[in-house]
């Protein structure tokens, strides 16, 4: 590992369930919303729906709360108008307003920064060696606000708000990073945006699976990559730089 | 003028309706949602609201259409709820879906760049003599999209969507561009974004004022400074440089 590193310059995190706890929270808002729905359909098809309607505003609305707000409420309308034919009673404006809420919790959950970030971090820091990059996915004020919040802000000597993250975007991240792909590590939760568009441009990735995954962020098969590692958590990666 | 901008090294743009038509977008949205909501108040009572609900989600939400959207949505339910004490038949769900499509729309209005934008960087990039730079608030991938539709994206050196526009991000963002503040000039139609934030850490800064201006950008009484100039478009900024 260490050899495979050697050429390494900057050391990019994902944020969400990389640094701190994330998904469990949208999992939780979802079975609540379950809750507000359960006179139009069961859990499993209301998910389902829910997923599909993220997937069809993924474009135009992008990731983070408000846009997964705005699907809770189109999928809520959806169910309602169905619902009407058949006779249920349709959503009433307090359960819009639940509906609002539950997916606005989600910009203020409790910071829970996952094992071994904060030290990792420290020793990276204090090493000299690399430039530390958050380049994370998600709503620009929601991210520089967690960031805030996890008091791991002083760490990092950049922060990058990326709309996508695909081959493309991670080029241009690495041109206004002055960066060549072989001095780039990206360490993160997902093998969909954080590891193979990184290995597919000529970087290195270190890949932390976390528990929960967004059914969007999931990648079938495994994958073998002479510039990829894979840990259970920062804490494993203590020994490694 | 000339002068004055002899020490200019970058030149950074606001976009809404500096760049580009925005508000009036918004404005016609408004009216279309008073139309929605014509049973419960009058429309002076529903702006009003709205604009209050926008200043208190502000801190959480952000600028951009998404929070638009949450808080047309929100305003709608607080009217239904207190409609409905007097009798009013309250929000229904396709009302609902029509409130969430008014304030979506907003984030594919066409793309009108305005009156001499475009001949004005093109000259300002020709003449190599400055960095470009997008300084915008709002939302991350809103912003990008519109800066691409444009056709101005190639001009610019570098995009930055600043989750506020205060002193402190203003200084984080010379920080981040390696400027001093003499050498940084600002160009945008809000006083209180994009003019004085500026003029207070030492920059300098010409003010276009757009015909339409949202409430919360609008600064009472005259403001006079010697790093400072107003003009009528980026039309009449041409012969400046």
């Amino acid at each position: 590992m260490k050899q495979l590193l050697e050429r390494v310059k900057y050391i990019a995190f994902d944020a969400d369930d990389t640094l701190w706890v994330n998904e469990p929270y949208f999992r939780q808002a979802e079975a609540e919303y379950c809750r507000v729905l359960e006179r139009f359909a069961a859990p499993r098809e209301i998910i389902d729906t829910l997923y599909q309607t993220e997937l069809k505003n993924l474009a135009p609305y992008g990731y983070g709360a408000k846009a997964f707000t705005i699907s809770l409420m189109e999928t809520a309308i959806g169910f309602s108008n169905r619902g009407e034919q058949e006779g249920i009673k349709p959503l009433t404006p307090p359960e819009m307003a639940e509906v609002i809420r539950i997916g606005t919790s989600l910009i203020n959950v409790p910071m829970e920064v996952l094992p071994g970030v904060k030290h990792l971090l420290e020793k990276l820091h204090k090493s000299g060696k690399y430039q530390l990059v958050v380049a994370t996915k998600g709503d620009l004020l929601d991210q520089n606000r967690k960031l805030q919040r996890s008091a791991l802000a002083g760490h990092f000597n950049k922060v990058e708000v990326m709309y996508d993250k695909n081959e493309e975007t991670y080029r241009a991240l690495l041109g206004r990073l002055g960066c060549k792909p072989e001095e780039f590590l990206m360490i993160g939760n997902s093998m969909k945006s954080d590891i193979l568009p990184v290995l597919n441009i000529g970087g290195y990735a270190i890949y932390i699976p976390f528990h929960s995954t967004w059914e969007h962020e999931k990648v079938e098969g495994v994958v073998v990559h002479p510039n990829l590692r894979s840990c259970g958590s920062c804490e494993d990666l203590l020994g490694m730089f």
